[in-house]
C-alpha cells in the first residue's frame, strides 16, 4: 500500500539554496528518504558536506554529510523513485528532460517546463487536479513512468492560494492588482548584493511580473474533459507588481481584486472562504499538507515575515487587512514562506499527491 | 524688496526629528534664520543641545546650540516673522490656532488642518495656487497676519506630484491603484522598535491609507473663482496600501493608474509629462525649489530609497519603470524624500512662496 | 520520583519578551505545565492573548490563550511549584522576595540578586553545583521552601561557558578582554528604536560592560566548605566592550585570553577543551540541556548568529576562529543565543537542575 | 606656484566602488580636474555612464558622463599629472608598475605596494613625512618622475590616527587589541552577499587581520636620517579581530591600549591629546584636509557610523567612551569612514600633499 511504502529520492541542484532547503525537509520525512545527490561536475565525486556552502539556519543533517554528490546525469540516479529539482534555470531543461526520458519522475522548482501545453503547473493546496494530465504527458513525450511536475514562481503560490478559495467560494474573479515585496532568500546565493539592498529596497525583479501573470491563470484554469490540455481562466486581468526589500524570507503581496458581480461580496464571506478553505492534499492525508491552508490575522498589523512565515510550518497562507478598496471590491496582504510553499515544500508535497494519487508505478 | 529680506523664523516641536530636519534646512537658508525655538515644558529653558538627543547625519549647526528653547507660546516668538510646526498632532491643533490667532504665520507639517475647509493643503510643487485661499481663511478666523499652510502627508507628496504632471499634461486620471513601501523616519523617534522592522516589514501604518485617499483630491483640485473655497477634483478614486519597510529614509510607491479616456496615452507622453513638468515655485525664484521637479530613472532597477533620495536634495521626485498596467493603463514606480518633500523640504519651500507671493506683509 | 513529578510553574512578567520566550519554550516541556501567568496590574484580569502583543515567531501556545494574567503577588499563585521571573528590573527586587518569603522558589532571568552573597548566580551548563548555597540562603531568608536562584546576564552566559571549560580544562585564566556584538532582543520591547539600529550600530549597552567583569569573577569561583559562601576566582580580570548590532537573536563575542602560564597551551589542547566540555545537567538527564554544550565550527567565518544561534536549541554556545593573539595566548569567537541559553533557557535548565538535585521540595 | 595650478588626474579602476567614490570626490574639487577614465578591457571604449553600474547616492556627474573608458595602459593617460588608482589587487601589482615606470605618480588604493621597502605607506593626517622616500624610490625603480604612494587599509586608517596621536602626545604606546565592526561597502560590489549580512554578522575578513597588525608598524615608524629606509615602531604589538556588520558606510573600531609606561595617563590626558591633534596636511592647507582631525563624542552611546560617518566630510575619525580598561590602560571607541579616509579620499589628500610638498614636478 502506498502509505507504507519508502520513496528513494534524488535531489538535482542539491548544493543550491533551494537543493539545500529539500534536503532539509526531507530529513525528516515519513516516508522519503533521500538517496542520490546531483550537482554540477565541480562538485561531483566530492562528499556532500565537502561540496557544499550550506546556508541554512538548521545544522546539516548528519545523513547527507557523506552522500557523494554526482553529476546530473540520469545513470547516476538508478535507485531512486523520483527525483526533486532544484536546478537554475540555465541548466534544468536539458537535464530534467533527461531525467523523465530515462523514466524518472521529476518534480521540479524550475520555471522552464511550467507553461508548456502538456506539464500540470501545480501549487500543491490549489490545483492537484492537474496531474491528471500526467498520463498525456507520458504518451506526448514517451516517457514511460517519468513524467515532470513543476510548482509555480514563489510569489504567484501565495496569491493563487487566495484567489482560487475566492473564486470557488466567493465569486469569479475579474481583475487583480499585486504588488510584492519579496524576501532575498529567493534569489539565492549570492544573490542579492548586501549594497543593493541594505537601507534600500530594489523595485524590480528580471522576469518575475510576466511569470505572476501568465501562471495565475494556468493554475486557476481547468483540464480539459480528456485530459489532455489546460484551459486557463478565461478573462482574469492580472497586474503585478515585484519588489526586494530587506527580508531574508516570507514574500508579503498586497492584493486589490475585483469580482465579477454586480455587487461587491460582504468582507465575512472572504473572511469565511478563506477560513474554511481545504484542498485535496488535505483530505489525502499527505503529511505535508498543512493543518490550515490559509490563517487568516485578526491584528492589525499583520501578517508580518518574520512573525508568520513559518505558519504551518510554512506550508500556510496567512491573510491580514481585509477590507472594502476604494477602486476595486477588496483588498488585503498576504504572506506565504518562498522557499518552503514557494518552492521545495511545493515540491514535496506535490510528489506526496502523485503517490497517493497512484502515479509512482 | 521681498527679495532682500531677511525673515526671522521659530521652529515648534524643535527637539523632534522633524524639527531637526528645520533646523538642518534652515542653518543654511539664504534669507530664513533661526529666532526662536519651541518645544514642550520638559524641556523649555534648556540650551538646545542640552535638551535635544540630535539624530541628524548632519552634525548639529552650531548657530542652534546655545539657543534656549521655550514653551510653544506665542508670546516667546514676538520676533519671529513665522513659525515652523514640526509638533506632534496630539498638541498640534491648540498651538498652531494660538500662532495664528496671535497673528504669526504657521506653516504646519502636522495633519490637525489639512483637511479644514479654509486651511490650503499645499505640496508646493504641485498647487501653491491655493495659497490664494489665506486672505479668505484670515477673514474667518480673525487672525489678522497669522494664517495657517500645511503640508501633506508624506506619501501623498510624492503622489501627487506625479499625478498632477499626468493629470495636466496627459489627460485626466479615473482611478489609482498605489502601494507604499514607506521608510522608518516617517514614524519619527523612537518610532518603529527595531524587533518590528529588522528582517521584516509591517504591512500596516495607523491612519496613512485615509490620509492618502483624501488629501490626493483635495490637493488636485481647485480654487473657486472667489478664493473662498476649495472644489475637490471629482471622480478620482485612490486606492492606497501602505507598509513600512527596513529603510531609513525615502518612500516608495507603485502607482497603477487609469485615465479617463478610451485609448490609453502613449508612454512617451506620459515620460514627456514627467520630464517637462514644471512648477511656480521654479518660476519664482525659491531658493529651495528643485531644479528638476521630476527625474525619469532609465535604468529597469531604479529608483532606489538609498540611491536617489536625495535627488534635488530631497526636492525632486524620482520616477522609474513606466510601463503598461494589464489591469489599468500605466504604472510606474516613485520615490520621495519622506522628510524633504515630504515634510520640512515642503514647509520651507511654502513659506518662501508666500513670501513671494506677498503673503508675509 | 523526580522524574515522574509534574511541575506546576508560574511565569512573572508573562506578557514581556522574556516571558514571551518562558511560555513558548515550556509549552512542550515534559514535566513542567504553565500553570499562572503574573504581569502588571494593567494586565490583570485579561485573558493571556488579549493582554499580549506577542512578538514571537512560534505561534502562541493554544494553552495559555485563555488564562487569566494575574498579578504578581504570590497569593495567585499557590498552585505553583516554582515561578520563573522575567521580570524588568524595576519591579522584580520586591516581587521576588515577596515570592520567596512566600515559600515559592524562584528562578530568576532579573539581575537584582544576581551579586547578592547568598544567592546562586548560575549558567546552568557551568555552574550548577552553586546551588548547594540554596540551604543556607533558606536560613538566612528564613523562606522555608523559598529561594531563588538567578542566571546570569546574557553577554556573560556565552563568556564564562568558554572560560569555564579553559580555565578546568585547560590552564587557568588570568586575563580576558572581550568585545560583543549583541542581537536587539536582548533590550526587550519597543527596546531599541529601528532609526538607532539601521545601517548602524550602537557601540554603548547601558549597564552591560560592569555585569559582564563582575559576574564573570563569582560564576568561575567556588562555594566554600560550609556551603555558606562564594569566593570568587581571585587575579581573573575581565574587560569588556559591548556593542548593539542589527541582528534579531544571538550574541557575538570576539575573546583574546591570557592564561596565567608562562608558555601558552596549544591551540589543539584549547579546541578539544572546547569539544569535550561537559556538564552536570547532561549528566543528570536534564531535558533542556544541549546534547554538545560547546560546538566547535571550523568554517573560516563562523560561528555567524543567523546560521549558528540556534545550535541544541538554542542551549548551545559555537566557538569558531580560534587561533593565537599576538598580544595574548589565544583568540576566538563564540554565539550564544541570548534569550535561551542567555535567559530563558537556562532560568528553564536551572529549575530543572533544582529538581533533579532536590531542592524542589 | 603649486597653488594655482591645475592638476589633470585619470582614476584606474574607474568603474568599481572605489573608482565611483574617487569620481564623486574629485567631481568638485578645486584643482584637480578628472582627464582620463581607466578600466578593463571589458569596458574600454564605452562612454563612462554605460560602462559604469553607479552605486552611489549622489548622482554620477555629468563631467564624466561622456568620457570614454580606456584600458588602464600608459599610453593612454599622456595627459595626466597623476593618476589614482582603485584596482583591484589582482591586477593592480602589473598596471601601477606600469604606470610609475612611464613615470606618471600613482596614489594608490591598492594593497600590493603598501609593504614594499621603498613605498610610502601613507595615511594623510598621520605620517604624511614618509613622503620623503620618493626620492629614493625614483632612484631605486629608475621611474624618473613617477613613483607610487599608497594609502593603508581601510581599518587601519581610523587606528593610527587614534595611536599616532597617542603615541606622540601622551605616552609610547605597547600593546593593542582592537576588534571592528566593518561596513560592507569595504567589500565592493557585489561584495558580500545580502544573505550574509541580513540580521547577521560575519566574523571574519579574509586577510584584514594581519594586514592591520603589520600596517600599524609601518605608518607608526620613521624614515632613517638618510631617507633610504623606513624604521617600523618597535616592540608595539597589535591583535586584531576583524567583523563585518550590516552598515553601508563606517567602520567602528574597538580598542584597549596599553602604554609603556608604569603609571597609566589620565583620561583628561588622552582626550586632550585626541582633540588637540594637528597634522601637516591642515598646516599645508590642503583642501582636502579636514578642520578638525579627530572628534572626540562626550554622549556615551557615540560614535554611530550613521551618525558619525560624515564628519569632516569623512575625513575625520570620531572618537568616544574613552574609558579605563580594566585589563590594559584605557580603552575607547572610534569610527571612521572606511571609503573617504579610509580609501579614495585619503588617496586625494596624498596627492594633495605631493603637490604642497613639491613632489609632482
Amino acid at each position: 500500500m502506498a502509505n507504507d511504502r519508502i520513496l528513494q529520492v534524488g535531489v538535482l541542484g542539491a548544493t543550491g539554496t533551494v537543493g539545500q532547503r529539500f534536503i532539509v525537509l526531507l530529513s525528516e520525512h515519513p516516508f522519503m528518504r533521500i538517496h542520490s545527490l546531483g550537482a554540477s561536475e565541480r562538485s561531483a565525486g566530492k562528499a556532500y558536506a565537502e561540496a557544499t556552502r550550506w546556508k541554512m539556519q538548521e545544522r546539516m543533517p548528519d545523513q547527507v554529510r557523506d552522500i557523494l554528490v554526482k553529476s546530473c546525469d540520469p545513470m547516476h540516479f538508478d535507485g531512486c523513485d523520483l527525483v526533486f529539482s532544484g536546478l537554475d534555470a540555465s541548466v534544468a531543461g536539458d537535464i530534467e528532460k533527461a531525467f523523465l526520458t530515462a523514466g524518472i519522475p521529476v518534480f521540479s522548482n524550475a520555471k522552464n517546463y511550467r507553461m508548456a501545453p502538456e506539464v500540470p503547473l501545480v501549487v500543491p493546496v490549489v490545483n492537484s487536479e492537474h496531474m491528471s494530465l500526467i498520463d498525456h504527458q507520458r504518451r506526448v513525450y514517451g516517457s514511460g513512468k517519468g513524467f515532470v511536475v513543476t510548482n509555480s514562481n514563489c510569489s504567484t503560490s501565495g496569491l493563487v492560494v487566495a484567489l482560487k478559495a475566492l473564486h470557488t467560494k466567493v465569486a469569479p474573479i475579474r481583475r487583480v492588482v499585486v504588488t510584492t515585496l519579496q524576501a532575498i532568500s529567493g534569489a539565492g546565493y549570492p544573490g542579492v548584493a548586501s549594497l543593493d539592498i541594505l537601507d534600500n529596497i530594489v523595485p524590480y525583479i528580471g522576469g518575475e511580473e510576466p511569470k505572476m501573470e501568465a501562471e495565475v491563470n494556468k493554475i486557476l484554469g481547468n483540464v480539459n474533459p480528456s485530459a489532455t490540455a489546460f484551459t486557463p481562466l478565461p478573462d482574469v486581468k492580472v497586474s503585478a507588481t515585484c519588489n526586494r526589500v530587506p527580508v531574508v524570507d516570507g514574500h508579503t503581496e498586497c492584493v486589490s481584486v475585483e469580482f465579477a458581480t454586480e455587487t461587491p461580496p460582504s468582507l465575512e464571506a472572504i473572511e469565511d472562504a478563506f477560513k474554511s478553505y481545504r484542498c485535496e492534499a488535505q483530505d489525502l492525508g499527505c503529511p505535508s499538507a498543512p493543518e490550515q491552508v490559509i490563517y487568516v490575522a485578526k491584528e492589525a498589523d499583520r501578517p508580518q515575515p518574520r512573525l508568520d512565515r513559518d505558519a504551518g510550518k510554512g506550508m500556510s497562507v496567512t491573510i491580514g487587512r481585509i477590507r472594502e478598496c476604494p477602486v476595486f471590491h477588496v483588498k488585503f496582504t498576504l504572506l506565504v514562506h518562498n522557499t518552503v510553499l514557494g518552492a521545495a515544500g511545493a515540491s514535496i508535497l506535490n510528489a506526496e499527491l502523485a503517490l497517493k494519487k497512484n502515479y509512482l508505478s
